[in-house]
């Protein structure tokens, strides 16, 4: 927790802040936090800044906070990621929110396990859990939208065309196609397949559209590997 | 398991192999192989080529292999990494084997935990296991050198030098310096730090042996995001 990340429901006033459960444990324990203490701190989805602890016990912490800056700015990315196993799943929104995606799909595809898509790990709860941490990782404030998206073709004729509109759309797929670019200007709609990869209709369907297929070279990455590979060579 | 990897020890003439325990269960239960399936092979440390079933039950798999390609080329890098805590090694260690680093070193700093140098996850043949799991996935047959250096100061001192010679020496710290390079060429040094950063007296020592302080931006990254991250970006 390099931020502690509040909610608009947890001022008391406009400049402070009463905090209780994960958050104050966190401070007490790991920071053994006194008064007059200062912290980064950030509003969720708004500026961040620092806190000074003006009370701090067992059952409570309050702080005063002064927020002057704004977060790091957002990646112009949309990641579209064939559904993880569910462990995997939790690692990825959790990097995903690290490095700063704003805008996640999660798309079935041939490899997908049907069960997935009955994960608890896939409530809003959960996801929302995994989303925070990344925040609190990053000194973030800014949540991402995680969108899911159980059917792959009618959501790839439908919807993706609208999406990717704008944008450089890749699709990393396993030694096919061209190296992932370095650095690119301009916003991206990347399109990650399930370990396994797409099948190659699937493929197809997204060359179609306009993806191009890139891979980072002959090996097969896992997708918690792939995921920051891809996403810190591209920006 | 994108590849199965045999050891010399497994070869019961030049051509044929014959595996039993995790790989036969693997093959059995997620192949459900049958005589005459292929698959991708290597010999550790060795070719990669494939197998075809001649035998298949429950107490072992026999193969016919043939070893007609070389692994993919090894990253020119040695990684220095702050021994992270025992949950995040095994998957760093998991994360840099499938990215194809070779050389692996892992150091004591300031924000370590002394108790780490004692976990289990540390155990050669835990370490082994992590990196082979790396290899299957990403069907390399290499196994990177894993170092241990529980002291900084004598290894920066008196190792560093001889390491670095003839490389780009980075050292990773968030917040701090220029943005990691893309794409560079030429082999490369890169330290990464513990969760929580280097101590100032750390960076100054680091930089005092030639290494540029590098961040990937205004975000804090945990090292398994980061790991991917810088390598990728580097290469």
């Amino acid at each position: 927790m390099n931020l502690i990340l509040f909610h608009p429901d947890d001022l008391v006033n406009e400049s402070r802040v009463r905090l209780t459960g994960r958050r104050l444990k966190h401070v007490l324990e790991v920071h053994r936090a006194n008064h007059g203490d200062k912290f980064a701190v950030g509003l969720l989805g708004g500026k961040i800044g620092t806190g000074t602890v003006t009370l701090i016990d067992s059952t409570v912490l309050e702080m005063d906070v002064r927020l002057d800056r704004d977060p790091p700015a957002a990646l112009a990315l949309t990641v579209i990621l064939a559904l993880p196993r569910p462990k995997v799943l939790r690692r990825v929104l959790y990097s995903l929110s690290v490095l700063g995606a704003k805008r996640i799909i999660l798309l079935n595809a041939a490899r997908v396990e049907k069960s997935y898509w009955q994960s608890p790990f896939l409530a809003p709860e959960a996801v929302m859990h995994q989303l925070v941490l990344g925040l609190e990782q990053s000194c973030d404030t800014v949540l991402p939208e995680v969108i899911l998206k159980p059917l792959f073709k009618p959501f790839v004729e439908d919807e993706l065309p609208e999406i990717m509109r704008g944008t450089l759309a890749l699709a990393a797929h396993p030694g096919g196609g061209a190296t992932v670019p370095h650095h690119v200007s301009g916003p991206v709609t990347l399109a990650v397949g399930p370990e396994g990869g797409y099948v190659p209709y699937e493929i197809e369907k997204l060359v179609s559209r306009g993806f191009i297929v890139v891979s980072l070279g002959e090996r097969v990455l896992n997708v918690e590997t792939a995921v920051p590979a891809l996403i810190s060579r591209i920006f």
